[in-house]
């Protein structure tokens, strides 16, 4: 996009949030407002940023390193943030620069192109993001000439019964020449009610030149969209979420019922499958097709090849190949991969391992730092010892081997294939292939026991 | 109904909803589209049905294997659909057939009967079904003559101002007279723009013969409701869902919030009886009254007695009786039975099994392939290893019985009543009644073992 | 509030909700309808208050057993039910009553108190309170006079066009001087259409005897609603928990996704934490700031710290200190307390248990009757076994203590500090500080006997 760089006002604290976090880091879709921001400069390929902060700088620039910041001591409206970052602007002389604000997340890289090439095209001093609202109220309304150039922005305070009827609105996002903008902010004045220094000011200022403003009119008018409270924060994280269900119905995904659907922008997922209530799809994930997720999963940053169903499960950073079952009640943490064919059960845990093809662990299990080969069976209640007190190991699981029940492997330990676990084994030492381990004590059965026990201690209390 | 045959239209690709699969296979409440027109044809005891299919035709006639079919190989317009079934028709002059869409799962026996009863008492040679609906745009608009007949359909594009008012709309399901139908797709021209043959054509036909045309306006406009897209489609479901609530709503079920509760049309719930956001019910499920199901419980093809308390479960093809208490996170697999007053508790699976009156299997247990008696208690960890990695076994526990925690109990084998299985065992030979069955090695203490390895080992690693 | 008493109307029948239980007994938010009554008197210090019940009476005297009682064995209409209560009344003279439904939960005290306020402050022989609502169909309307005062109510059957366009109605709740309510109930007479003794007669006694009846409007209008069917009830519950999660959401919670989230009225919760889809909050429960609870948790009558993650997890009746992570699939069963930083994984229950900071129960354990010392760490699959089929005993584990996994630790049983149990071993007997203690079998081994076995009973059946 040339010579261009951007300027985020973000020093707004969590007052009206009631949070002790800076306004900016209040989350839509589990993402930072500000993060939204970032995203779509990325996406623009804008950068070179400077953030304007406030109240919590730190954690604002923990939430943003990328990004090079200001602080702006004293809150004096928008026209001193953007005064804060002067020596930032000065480095970019000659180009042009965005303006946006931090807490409204929903501009989008089409439209920050689209405003721009309308600023180039026509040689403009600023370029305003305008949107259509069918209620504008509360807005700035945006007044053009007979040009089609915005000549004025009218506050709601200031707006008279006829301007009030203007649908078109600011939409808090600008393109300014640099120049042009440091030469404006010199001029600009708090000698208004409030006593602060307002950027929309800067327009009259462009006029007073002579100089061009256009408007840019977004297509979607969630562009103009921030928050100020919580009730505003759920009304955007219902309309981010609601664009996302609809980005899958159109690529074919099945929902039956959306209640507790939430899908992070950045989730791909294949025609056919169907999500069902409850599911929760985060950060870096691709689904495949033909697979039924949920309800009630939580899918974070992993890839789900096609024709996986996954019931009632948690899946962090783990990778599941094709027709892979699993659920309900499992959990699948980071860097595990279970290869096509794999069956997970009720309450198995799986972590940092890879459990080859068609491999079935049914029930109540951990598998935990191991590499498990294919055709393996797991009883019920085995547990992959990785952990002695001290250090962590891994277990090796051959194929075709079969668990027994309610065994531990204590890692590290290799069980070799095709070999045989008896249940309620303790298994230490190495297991040959194809051979019987077994670490269990005989039984003893001591006739009439229980009965003589009962007559004793009477009835059974609980 | 008399000598009555149906033709389903079904030929349609999935190709707008982005699917794989036919359209009419898209689902419903869990049930394909088709699926829906089939209940209902069968609840009208009409048996005889042709559906005229096109792109994956197997996979449709897997889904209704009760239809005879033929095959569009052109999509050529509902006229040249019902053309395919000439032979079909051939085989029922001189009695009745209705039209219907495979992909408007709503039409109802009931308008389907009572549209048959007006098409019968006047001796109709066509019978649409018509609805009226707020806001037409999109469908065919019903024109009827002073003696109340339809005498013409106007398509959307085709409607002036007036026309376009009309707010009885076509909803896509006739009766006809199969004699008449047969001579007039014979009739039938693709002389229009889309070059089409159009079955709404068959009503001038029917006109120009002085042949009567009977409209019946359904009493429910959600007949004439169809889905073309992903978006749709969760419309129907949203509606369907909706119908299924209230329809439990006024049977005495308690919602106290309907987020997530998916209910299919044949389900039955007793009053008094609660259900908890994200309860799934499918399938054949009885639930009795004075039940708390949910939340988050899923139950499919069960029967559940009276009073049952069902929180965050599972449960597929299984029987419980009254007084039932399971979970949270307990999984029902199919063929159990749980009989009165049994408590099944966290982290517990349950399998092709049968449990007594009153025993309770408290916490991460499995119980598989069991017979269990009454008042049996089962510790922690316990397992009945069902499989010994070639062939399934059962395990038979009599009354009173007392399994010690993480205890196998491997199957084939016989715990005689009132025994007593010591914690930490595994059983593998019968143990007779009121006996003690011990299987575990004695403790063994190392005085300051733990100690000198720490100092050995240095501070823990993780 | 001085010398004031209540009477509580709940004498209807569950008829209408298809409900063997009286009406008042339907909950809103997991709460009878009569327990939001009580719990306004309560907070307005009415003590003295008398039911007259109908349908169920006992049920409803164990629901609210603070109250006395009298039965209406006929239902003869409102004014009929209050005549019950005349010797309660009697008791009462010189003072002032409350009438409320028992059926209309959303009665608040400050409406409740500003009403009797005004009352008093007038003088008046009745006081109603009245809300305004934009469609009053159905609603018995308020007639007032020239200074305000109530002149007359007019019920719906009985409005002409001009009344019914009048938006202030009746709320049901009356405050009444005794004197004058004694005096009014012996005028009342059933000489109507229903031949029912109205309530709202007293009205145009008062008026008849010249003395004032003043109009309360109620801030929200809510006040007057009540529930005569399921679906009646639901939108209560609806407008309860909405309510609810705008308080919490004014107080600084975040709320991504509201479905499925249901908190009761009497549970705090602290600013910046978030409540993802799917959590209920119910009873006496306090949650801290900073935290992160949900999806599909449920806490009940449990303090929650700052800091603390719960995710899926169940909590009743327990006690979590700041910085706890718990779940997913976690259940903590009454009378627990979890110390600060302790960490509690997938499928683990605790009960009545003490775990004291930065103890690990990561996966598939029980924790029952316990008191856990600081920094342990059990394994995966461990039960401390509290039940040995007759009593209940208690585990004690000191700290920094390492369980290996798959143990049974049978209480009354004592594990000294720094000790380590061997991964599988049934722990009988007291385990001294820094020892290890192990009970379990060597490790044999046959070598081929698998692929005997398998070579012997051929491919495996499942």
């Amino acid at each position: 996009m040339g010579e261009v760089c951007a300027v985020v006002l973000a020093a707004g604290d969590g007052k009206r949030m009631r949070s002790a976090r800076p306004k900016v880091l209040c989350e839509v879709l589990f993402r930072p407002m500000i993060g939204w921001i970032a995203d779509t400069l990325a996406e623009c390929g804008i950068g070179d940023v400077c953030a304007v902060l406030g109240a919590g700088a730190d954690q604002v620039r923990a939430a943003v390193p990328q990004f090079s910041w200001v602080e702006q001591r004293e809150r004096l409206g928008t026209g001193h943030a953007v005064m804060q970052a002067r020596a930032f602007l000065e480095g970019h002389r000659g180009g042009n620069c965005v303006v946006l604000c931090g807490d409204a997340p929903f501009v989008d890289a089409k439209t920050l192109r689209e405003a721009y090439r309308l600023h180039k095209q026509e040689s403009a001093a600023a370029t305003l993001v305008t949107a259509f609202l069918p209620d504008p109220t509360g807005y700035g309304r945006i007044l053009r000439d007979g040009q089609g150039n915005v000549s004025r922005i009218v506050e709601q305070a200031d707006a008279d019964e006829k301007i009030r009827r203007i649908q078109e609105i600011n939409a808090g996002t600008y393109w300014f020449s640099v120049d042009f903008l440091l030469d404006a902010l010199e001029q600009l004045r708090a000698d208004n009610a409030q006593g602060e220094y307002y950027l929309t000011d800067v327009i009259g200022i462009a006029a007073a030149q002579g100089r061009r403003v256009c408007g840019y009119e977004a297509a979607d008018s969630r562009v103009a969209m921030g928050a100020n409270d919580r009730k505003g924060l759920l009304r955007l994280n219902e309309l981010a979420r609601q664009a996302q269900l609809e980005r899958h119905l159109d690529g074919g995904v099945e929902i039956i019922c959306a209640d507790g659907v939430v899908i992070q922008p950045g989730v791909q997922i294949g025609p056919d499958t169907t999500i069902l209530p409850g599911t929760i799809l985060k950060g870096n994930t691709v689904i495949g097709k033909n697979c039924v997720l949920g309800p009630n999963t939580i899918i974070e940053d992993s890839v789900v090849g096609d024709g996986c169903q996954i019931n009632a499960c948690q899946i962090e950073q783990s990778r599941l190949d094709e027709n892979v079952k699993i659920g309900p009640y499992t959990h699948v943490r980071p860097n595990s991969h279970l290869k096509a064919g794999v069956k997970i059960g009720n309450f198995v845990e799986v972590k940092n391992s890879v459990i080859d093809e068609r491999t079935a662990v049914a029930h109540l299990t951990y598998v935990g730092d191991s590499d498990v080969g294919k055709n393996v069976n797991f009883g019920c209640g085995t547990v992959t010892v990785n952990f002695d007190g001290h250090d962590k190991y891994r277990t090796v699981i051959g194929d075709d081997c079969f668990i027994g029940c309610n065994s531990n492997l204590i890692a590290p330990v290799e069980i070799g294939s095709g070999s045989y676990i008896a249940a309620g084994s303790t298994i230490t030492d190495m297991v040959p292939q194809d051979a019987l381990a077994i670490a269990r004590a005989r039984q003893v059965v001591k006739p009439g026991w229980a009965a003589a026990r009962r007559l004793r201690l009477g009835p059974r209390k609980k």
